[in-house]
C-alpha cells in the first residue's frame, strides 16, 4: 500500500473502531461474557488452522533468519492453543469492572454525588512477535467494555489473522460488532504512525515489547501511552532481616527466571550482615552459573566478583548477572532504589517494623514489597485475573494493569430538583 | 534571557523540583498543614504588599490596553485576599491522600496486596491572568505530597510574585524546602516549551486557561498533561420529567451564570413535552435576555428564536446564548450528546427510573446528572475541598481533579519469606 492508502486504511479501522466501541461499552455483562466462551471455542475448534498458520510464520521467521528467541517467543504449541482459550474462559469469570458505583455519598446541597467506572473506549495494542497477546489483548479490552485495534509483528502475521478470525467468530455469536476488535493486517511500519496518532479514534496506546519500541512510540504518539519501560529491580536485605528468608527471597528473585522484567537485577545488602550472608548467597549463585558484579564492599568479601561499574546499577541484565552493593543502611538503600531504579519493582527484607514502614512509603516504585520476592509483581499473583503490561508510569496506573487499568471513573450526580444558588 | 538561558534556567528549577518533591512526599501530615496556615498567615499579614504588587500589573494591563474581562481575572481585592488564605486553611483540613492503603487482601500464595496511595511527584501549572491560582495550586499540590513549577500569565508576573513570597515563607516556617513551590520568573514564552517536554523534572502538566492555550500545550508536551476542554453541557428534558423541577434546573443550569464551564449550552426536549415547557422556559430566557436558537421544531413553538446551525451544537457560548433541540425519544437525545457535546457535564430530567439509570451509563461525560443542575460540576460541590481544574480527559481522572487526582496509586505487597514457585 502507498503510504496515503495506509492512512486511510487505518482512518477507517479508527472510525469503525470508535462506533463500535459506543456499541461495546453499553454491551450487558452476559453478552461479552458469551462472545469470550465462543472465543475461547473457537480457538479450541480452530486448533489445527491455528497451527498451519503459526507454521507459515515460522518458515518466513527462518529463511529470515530470526534469532532462537524470537523464534521461541512466536511459536504457538498446542498447550499454548490451549492456554489462549483457557486464558479467555478466566477473563470471563472475572467480575464485570463497567458500571461499579461507589463513593454514593449525600452532600450539603442535597445531591448525591459518586463515581461510576466506565471503558476508556478505544486501546491500540501494539507489540511484537508472541500471536497469544492477539487473544489476551481483545479479551481483556471487550470485558472492560472498549474496542480494540491490535497491531502485532509482521513476523506473527499469519498467526494473528488466524486467532482475529476465532476473536470475530466469537463476537459475532454474541451478535456484537466484529470491529470491536480489529488486526491491523498492513505490516507496513507507518500504520503504527498513525495508529499513535489518531486522537479522534484512539483514546490510549498499551505498547508491548521492548525498550526500544516503546521509547520510539511514546516520543511520537499524540495519543495517552501507558507503557512500561525497564525493570531494574532491587532487593534490599536489613541487618534486621531473618537470615533464612532473606537466603530464600534473593535466591527466587533473582534465579526463578533470569528474562523476566520482575527479576531482581541489583542486590543490596546492610553492611552489618553482608559477611555472614554474602557467602551463602553467592555460593547459591555461583553454582547456577550467575556472575556477580559488586562494588568494593562486596568484592573484599567474594573474591569471584567482577567489579561493578556505574553502568551497572542502571542495568537490566534479564540474564544470569548480578550486581550487588553492600550499603550503611536503610537510607542509602532507599536512596541507591529511588536513583537507579525503574520505579519497578523492590523488596525489603526486615523483620524491623519501622523500617518496613518506611521503606514501603519511600520507595518511589509501582510495586513495593517487604519479606517476600520481586517475583510476585504479576496481574495473575496480584489477583487481577490477567494483565495487559505492567505500567511504570505515574499517572492513571502503576504496577500490572488489568481490567481496571483499561477503564476511568466517571462522576454521577443525582438530584431531586436541586440548583445551585 | 536567551533561549539557551531559559534553556538552563528551566533545567535548574526542574532539578530543584525534582529533589524537593522527594521530600514533600515524605513529609508528614502536620508539616505540611504547619505550611498551608503559615502560607495563610503570610497572605493576610502581607495584604498591603499583594496589593501593591496587582496595582503594578493592572497599571501595566491598562497601558497596555487589555479587555475588561481579563482586568477583571487579574484584579486581587480585599476579599479576593482574604479569599486565598482561607482556600490554604480549608486544604489544611482535608485529609491527607498520601499514604492511604486499600484492598490490601490475602492472596492464595499467602501475600498480601494493596495499594498505596502516592504523590505524582513534580507538577507543572501553566495559567493565565488569575493571579490567585498561585496560591491555589501551591497548596493543593503541597497537601497531595508532591513539588510545584508555576507558570502564570505575564501579565499577573508581580502578583504571582508576591504571593510566592508568601508561599515560601509557609514551607521556610514549617522547615519544607522552598524549592517546592517555585514560580518561574521569566516571562518568555519559550519558558512553557522547556516546561513541558522536561520529561527528567515533570511528571504531570495542568494547564488552566482558554482552548487554544490548552490545544497548544497538548500538541507540544512530552511530559503527561490533564487537560480541559470546552464545556458544550446538555440538559434534556424527557417527556416523564416533573414538569416544575425541569424548569427550575433548565433556568438555573443557563442562567445562574454565563460564562462558566459547566453552563448548559444546549438544551434538548422531548417533542411530547416541547410544546407545553418551551413556552415558559423562554419567556424566562427571553426576559432575562438569552439569544434562543432552535432547531425547526423548536421554531416553530416559538418565534423569537433565531435558527440554530449546525456550528451551534458545537459551541461552547460561554454567554447569554442557548441552542435548543426538540428530540424524539432518549435514545436521540443519548446520539446528540454524544455526538456534539465535549464529554464535561450533561443532565437528564426524568421521573422514568429505567431512563435515568440509561442515561447514566450510556452519556459518555465526565459527570452524568440525573434531576439536578450542570452548575453543580465543581470540586467544592462535589466534596473534594478545592479543584485544581476540570479534567476533560479519559485517563487517569476525569471530572473535577482534586488532591486525588494529584496522586496515583501504587502497590504494595507484604510477606514473610513467600517466593515464587
Amino acid at each position: 500500500m502507498h503510504s496515503t492508502d495506509i492512512k486511510s486504511y487505518m482512518q477507517s479501522i479508527g472510525r469503525k473502531a470508535r462506533a463500535a466501541s459506543c456499541l461495546i461499552a453499553k454491551a450487558e455483562t452476559t453478552t461479552k461474557n458469551q462472545a469470550l466462551i465462543a472465543m475461547a471455542e473457537a480457538i479450541g475448534r480452530n486448533e489445527q488452522e491455528l497451527l498451519t498458520a503459526n507454521a507459515h510464520d515460522l518458515d518466513t521467521a527462518k529463511t529470515k533468519g530470526l534469532e532462537a528467541a524470537l523464534v521461541d517467543r512466536l511459536t504457538l504449541s498446542v498447550k499454548g492453543i490451549a492456554n489462549m482459550a483457557e486464558g479467555l474462559l478466566q477473563i470471563a469469570a472475572l467480575a464485570d469492572p463497567v458500571g461499579e458505583i461507589s463513593g454514593l455519598n449525600y452532600r450539603p446541597s442535597g445531591i448525591q454525588v459518586g463515581k461510576m467506572r466506565v471503558p476508556l473506549g478505544v486501546i491500540g495494542i501494539i507489540y511484537e512477535a508472541r500471536p497469544n497477546v492477539t487473544a489476551d489483548a481483545a479479551g481483556l479490552c471487550l470485558k472492560a467494555g472498549n474496542a480494540a485495534i491490535l497491531r502485532g509483528g509482521s513476523e506473527a502475521i499469519y498467526s494473528n489473522q488466524a486467532i482475529a478470525a476465532c476473536v470475530r467468530k466469537g463476537l459475532k455469536i454474541a451478535g456484537l460488532p466484529e470491529t470491536a476488535v480489529q488486526v491491523v493486517e498492513t505490516t507496513d511500519r507507518t500504520a503504527v504512525g498513525e495508529l499513535i496518532t489518531m486522537q479522534d479514534y484512539v483514546d490510549v496506546i498499551v505498547p508491548r515489547g521492548g525498550k526500544g519500541l516503546i521509547e520510539r512510540i511514546s516520543n511520537e504518539a499524540r495519543v495517552p501511552v501507558i507503557k512500561h519501560l525497564d525493570g531494574v529491580c532491587h532487593v534490599y536485605i536489613d541487618d534486621q532481616a531473618d537470615f533464612d528468608k532473606a537466603v530464600k527471597i534473593a535466591d527466587n528473585a533473582k534465579t526463578q527466571r533470569y528474562g523476566t522484567c520482575n527479576t531482581m537485577e541489583t542486590l543490596l545488602v546492610h553492611s552489618n550482615i553482608a559477611e555472614e550472608i554474602l557467602p551463602v548467597l553467592s555460593k547459591i549463585y555461583l553454582d547456577k552459573n550467575v556472575e556477580l558484579r559488586g562494588d568494593d564492599a562486596a568484592r573484599a568479601i567474594i573474591a569471584q566478583m567482577n567489579p561493578a561499574t556505574e553502568a551497572d546499577w542502571l542495568t537490566e541484565y534479564l540474564a544470569p548477572v548480578l550486581s550487588i552493593r553492600v550499603v550503611a543502611d536503610l537510607d542509602q538503600a532507599i536512596d541507591h532504589i529511588n536513583c537507579y531504579g525503574s520505579q519497578h519493582t523492590d523488596a525489603i527484607v526486615t523483620e524491623n517494623y519501622s523500617r518496613a514502614r518506611r521503606f514501603l512509603r519511600e520507595v518511589d516504585s509501582s510495586s513495593v514489597m517487604v519479606n517476600t520476592t520481586t517475583r510476585f509483581a504479576d496481574g495473575f499473583e496480584y489477583g487481577l485475573g490477567a494483565e495487559i503490561g505492567i505500567s511504570t508510569d505515574k499517572i492513571h496506573a502503576r504496577g500490572p494493569v488489568g481490567l481496571e487499568g483499561l477503564t476511568c471513573q466517571k462522576y454521577i450526580v443525582l438530584g431531586d430538583g436541586q440548583i445551585r444558588q
